[in-house]
């Protein structure tokens, strides 16, 4: 295995991985961007620099915003989901898979990502929030158990 | 260094740091059950899906359960612990440790780890819990000093 | 790219990436000593080893004591942040960054790093905390967007 982008599987999960990295990122942009436009903060020094919609100057808040919170959920979840993939796929390189096979984890779990911030974010009815996290989990694990199986073999 | 399964640490790391992850997701798994099976759920859209243990249809629940809550922590800990050790663990490889030392630290990590998730959701009674806790813990951390040390000299 | 020490760059990540992936884990230790020293417990099971300052020994506690859910948020804060950053500069290796411009990203992350678990512990007035959070994030983006066109063009 070269790792290195010239591998062709290499740049393919250094492309989707990058993307849904950037994605976790985006949660705190948004998160920030809910917090100063409602000022809804936890911080009293957050308060006490960019106001409250709820108290006093200075004062503790302990508002908790509903979309805030949604968007807080969301990142977590990514958190859970997106770093697990990650630190699997930088092992699952390991195995030299074909660069079909690994595209096909990689594109499955992106797609599923990103369809499960747009579903938790709108929100989209259930179950189809449940189902776009269960596929990537899907894709993650699929990945762990190759190489579990290359190693063990 | 060989970044490759053919040299023993490397696959050693493989097979240890696949397990926690694994170890890692499988909460996700054990939340969504205790959510579906106590019917305790954050979102609305989940209780208008899946339905509601103490509230009508549609309305949001604020229910917490105290086995969700517990697994929740649980998870939390492991993704603060696992992902910081497997995150060390691959710059540790760059070391050349020998198979010996490298594999003790990866097993007393991967013990620690399951032990403690036992100890959380049994649960056990303090201290096991924070002791399998420190161990994971000062595995990872000698793993980072050992990386220190030869950047450093 | 030779992923290897010997390499200035990988050298050079693995000791900021060693050193901020440490300050993050500094941070459950804190958590700990809080907890301890104000027996602020969450499971009834700890209550029951250490104590409590608000229940009765094996009641559960549900107290949240300032300190601690500073902490804990500055953890968190870590997490989203931190290992973003590993995760990114693992990838960002493989586009061969040279030295300098390498090493400028990892030094500039460090450093936003360190400085915001002091600017949220202390607290130090905002805007400071939320400045060197963007500038941390600023820093992972920029190296994502080199993946990302290294992978494209």
């Amino acid at each position: 295995m070269e790792f290195s982008l010239k591998n062709e599987v290499v740049a393919s999960f250094a492309l989707y991985a990058t993307l849904v990295v950037l994605k976790v990122m985006l949660m705190s942009a948004i998160t920030a961007f809910y917090r100063v436009t409602t000022k809804t903060f936890i911080n009293e020094e957050d308060v006490s620099a960019f106001g409250s919609s709820t108290q006093a100057k200075g004062k503790p808040s302990t508002a908790h915003h509903p979309n805030i919170e949604r968007v807080r959920r969301a990142h977590l979840n990514d958190i859970e989901n997106v770093f697990a993939f990650v630190l699997i796929g930088i092992l699952y390189l390991l195995t030299n898979p074909s660069v079909d096979t690994a595209t096909l984890h990689f594109k499955v779990f992106a797609g599923a990502r990103f369809g499960h911030t747009i579903a938790y974010l709108i929100p989209i009815p259930q179950p189809s929030r449940f189902l776009l996290c269960a596929t990537g989990w899907v894709a993650t694990a699929s990945m762990a158990f190759t190489i579990l199986s290359t190693v063990i073999m």
